[in-house]
Formats: structure tokens, C-alpha cells, sequence
């Protein structure tokens, strides 16, 4: 019983996702996301745009990926792309949590979690290119549901947009860019 | 464009599933789960408890099979599975909302999401057996996380748990029954 102890251990602690909010809110403007709905809400985006990845993916290891991509953010927060932040400090901050939070799992399990989660965010196999093109993709459309949303609250101009969003959407889905 | 648009538009539909809320609360109790995260929640529990399935099966298609088996509650609304509904009138309900919110994917993708969704609620193959599973054991640990959690509100039962519950568990993951 270890093993699915450690497993269902690794399952209850992920649910603090649920509690992560990040700088984009609901279509509707009613209230912040938080990190376990919008990781829901990508992984439909990946199964929907498939069809839209500039070279061939394995669209089920993408969605893997972005079930889990962001687990990290229960120990680091969610860092808003046109915030403020040390860009080194938080790569170490993230690979500590990934340290944690996926040691949880048993060690194979753990092993195939993290390599999926580095793949990510090395972003260079095609999967991983495709799977953050559709991360930076939903908070656009969400922003751009609520005329703008929190693009004035992070004082974002177009060129930003273009270069920390538009060039890595380019990169892996460009029917997507606006 | 067409197409993107149909894809869009259902994606951002799809969004309203974040303000559906359900009969059970975070893990630590601090507010009622949303349909978004907990679609989340069960695609991630499928990810690590794949070895635990009965019979063989395609992980991937279990995946895809939760992340959207829960869209039509954006119409139908949350029915807690210990409330007090009709069953035959909740099937009319949801096959209408199935009807419209797949439908605004373009013809080829609203089919495929479509079967995917009436091959969940059947509940005959293996892979629709075990993402049942997966659907019934989340809420389990939820409220056993949270010394019961709703299940006073709702007046659950031991016997009620096991015959609503249990034996959903037990057809498609046995490992995971307490």
C-alpha cells in the first residue's frame, strides 16, 4: 500500500493549485483564475488546436505536460509574464518545488513526472514548443474577452505583448496569432 | 478563419465551467470546488493511477474523455451524486446541453468530442469503466480529507457511499476502495 499511499499523498497536495491565483481573470471578469482551472482549461485548449502545431506533436504528451506544468507554483506562486522577477531566482525556486512536489510520487513515477516537466520548460522538442505557444495563448483570449482585463494593471503596451507572447506563440501554433 | 473561430468560441464557452460549483470543497475545506479544477483534478488522478486500472486501458483516451465529460454543466448545472434529481429528466437535460456545447466545435470535432462523451456515460468500455472510477474517488478523498467534509449536508450514509460509490470504485480501480 506504499505506493498508492505516496501516489493519492502526491494527489491531495496538488489541490493547492486550486488556491494558486494568477494575473488573468474568468472570461466573465467575475474573479481571478487560479492555476488548477486554467491547467484544466489549456489542456482542452491542446486537445481542440491540435490541428494548429506548425510541426507534428504527440498531442497526448502535450497534454500531459500542461496537466502538470505548473505543479510547481504550489511552492513558487504564479509569476504574471509582464511582472516584475529575477528570472534566475526563480528558476530556482521552481526546480526546488519540482524537487518536492514530484518526489512525492513513487520514484519511477516521480522520474517521468520531472523529465516531462523539464522537457517543458527547456520548451526545445516540438511537444514542449506546442504546449507553451497554448499557455500563452488562453490568457490572451481571456484578456481580450474582458476588453483588455489586467493588461492596464501591468502596464502592458503592445510591443511587450508582442515579444514575451506573440514570438513564442509564432514559434508553435502562428494560426493562432492575432 | 471559420474554423478557428468554431474553436475559439467553444473554448471560451467552455470557460463558464470555472463558476459551476460542485458538492464538495477544497481539500482544505476553505470554499465549495469548481467544475474547472476538479476536471483537472481527475485528469491528473487518471496520469498517476493509470496502474491501477482493472482491465487495460488507453490512458490517454481516459484523459480526454475527463477533461470534457463534465462540459455539460455549464447548462445542467452540478447534481451532487448523493442529491435528490430524477435521472431520466437529468439525461434529457445534459444530452440537450451535450447537443449545443459540442456543437459549437466545427462538425468534424464536435463528433468525435461528442462520442467521446457518450462512450463516458455509458460506462461499458474499459476506458469509460475506469474514468468513472477515477470520477467517483476524487470527491472520496476530498471529504475524507476534510473529516467528512459534505457528506452531513447531503445526509450520506455508509450503505448509500458503498452502493453509489463503491461499486463504481470497485468495477474499474478495486485498489483504490477503502
Amino acid at each position: 500500500m506504499h505506493r498508492i499511499n505516496a501516489q493519492l499523498a502526491f494527489l491531495t497536495e496538488a489541490d493547492k493549485l486550486k488556491s494558486i491565483l494568477r494575473g488573468t481573470t474568468l472570461c466573465d471578469g467575475s474573479r481571478r483564475e487560479n492555476t488548477g482551472e486554467h491547467s484544466w482549461h489549456i489542456a482542452l485548449y491542446a486537445m481542440v488546436m491540435a490541428e494548429h502545431a506548425t510541426q507534428p506533436v504527440d498531442i497526448n504528451r502535450v497534454i500531459q505536460m500542461l496537466l502538470i506544468h505548473d505543479l510547481v507554483e504550489i511552492d513558487a506562486g504564479d509569476n504574471p509574464i509582464h511582472g516584475d522577477h529575477d528570472p534566475a531566482e526563480m528558476e530556482a525556486i521552481e526546480k526546488a518545488a519540482a524537487d518536492r512536489i514530484f518526489g512525492l510520487l513513487p520514484a519511477d513515477q516521480a522520474g517521468s513526472f520531472r523529465a516531462l516537466w523539464d522537457e517543458f520548460e527547456a520548451a526545445t522538442s516540438d511537444d514542449a514548443i506546442f504546449a507553451k505557444s497554448i499557455d500563452r495563448v488562453q490568457p490572451v483570449i481571456s484578456n481580450l474577452e474582458t476588453d483588455g482585463g489586467t493588461w492596464p494593471e501591468y502596464n502592458v503596451t503592445a510591443a511587450q505583448l508582442q515579444s514575451r507572447v506573440g514570438v513564442k506563440v509564432q514559434r508553435g501554433a502562428p494560426a493562432a496569432v492575432w
